[in-house]
């Protein structure tokens, strides 16, 4: 049986391993690549406004958080970070945490979601984000140092949720 | 005598007056309006990778900060904020600050300068960085509530700096 809850304290211990694995390889997440696990931690479950994961008989698929963008005038846009198991990849459970933060931001009050970074060579997830009617609404020329590729764009992405 | 100087703590003695005028009309910055001296001076002054003011005879006509805008593989890229002291404007106190950063920054190696919220009816900025050499590489939809216009724009900003 599969559903979505917040995260609690302990379920770390399930996020960590995939969230290093897909922190170090540095493809994607502007994390910093060696970060430790405590810090890890702060950022994913603590600093977030809420955090999620994605259980299925009692193993972690995956996990996202929520925040507020920006203060003051910008508090109104919604920011969203998702990760998947590696063991859980192909399954959908990017595009059933994406449905699922949608409608949580609209039950905390947000008008829209954006994501800052979308790193322009990870074509699944910019696909996905559009087929889930995020536009880009902006390109950093250079904005991402890539392990392989060097030196790519970045996507700003944003979704109306009104 | 003017000079440009790293900030010290006193400092925001002097930064906090006009930093608590242009945060609270509330037009162009997304710090909370009714942002605390406390936070305000923690946000300014230790938050960034560092401070600096322009004085001139004692007084602070204006102050900027630079920090990395995104870590592991972004972290090539830095920000900056700027304010000036509504007593000191109409004297290019920003174009100076904008020119002594964009300095500091190749001095720091960063690669780039990316402004990640320009809110799009504060004009007078928005050509100030465009004559500076930054480019609009985003434009975020109704990102912003303004206190008299309603919800407007931000700009992405970017500037390479090699």
């Amino acid at each position: 049986m599969r559903e979505i809850r917040q995260a609690e304290t302990a379920d770390f211990e399930q996020i960590w391993p995939f969230f290093q694995e897909i922190v170090s390889a540095g493809e994607t997440y502007t994390y910093p690549p060696d970060i430790c696990k405590e810090d890890a931690q702060a950022l994913w479950m603590t600093a977030p406004r809420k955090t999620f994961v994605v259980v299925e008989d009692g193993k972690i698929l995956g996990s996202y958080y929520i925040k507020t963008n920006q203060s003051g005038g910008g508090s109104h846009i919604c920011n969203c970070g998702y990760m998947v198991s590696a063991s859980a990849r192909g399954r959908g459970i990017a595009s059933i945490m994406c449905e699922h933060s949608q409608m949580l931001a609209r039950d905390l009050g947000y008008l829209a979601m954006q994501f800052n970074f979308v790193v322009s060579t990870n074509t699944e997830a910019v696909r996905l984000w559009q087929k889930m009617g995020f536009e880009i609404v902006g390109e950093i020329p250079r904005a991402f140092q890539h392990p392989r590729l060097g030196f790519v764009s970045a996507l700003v992405m944003y979704k109306q949720l009104t």
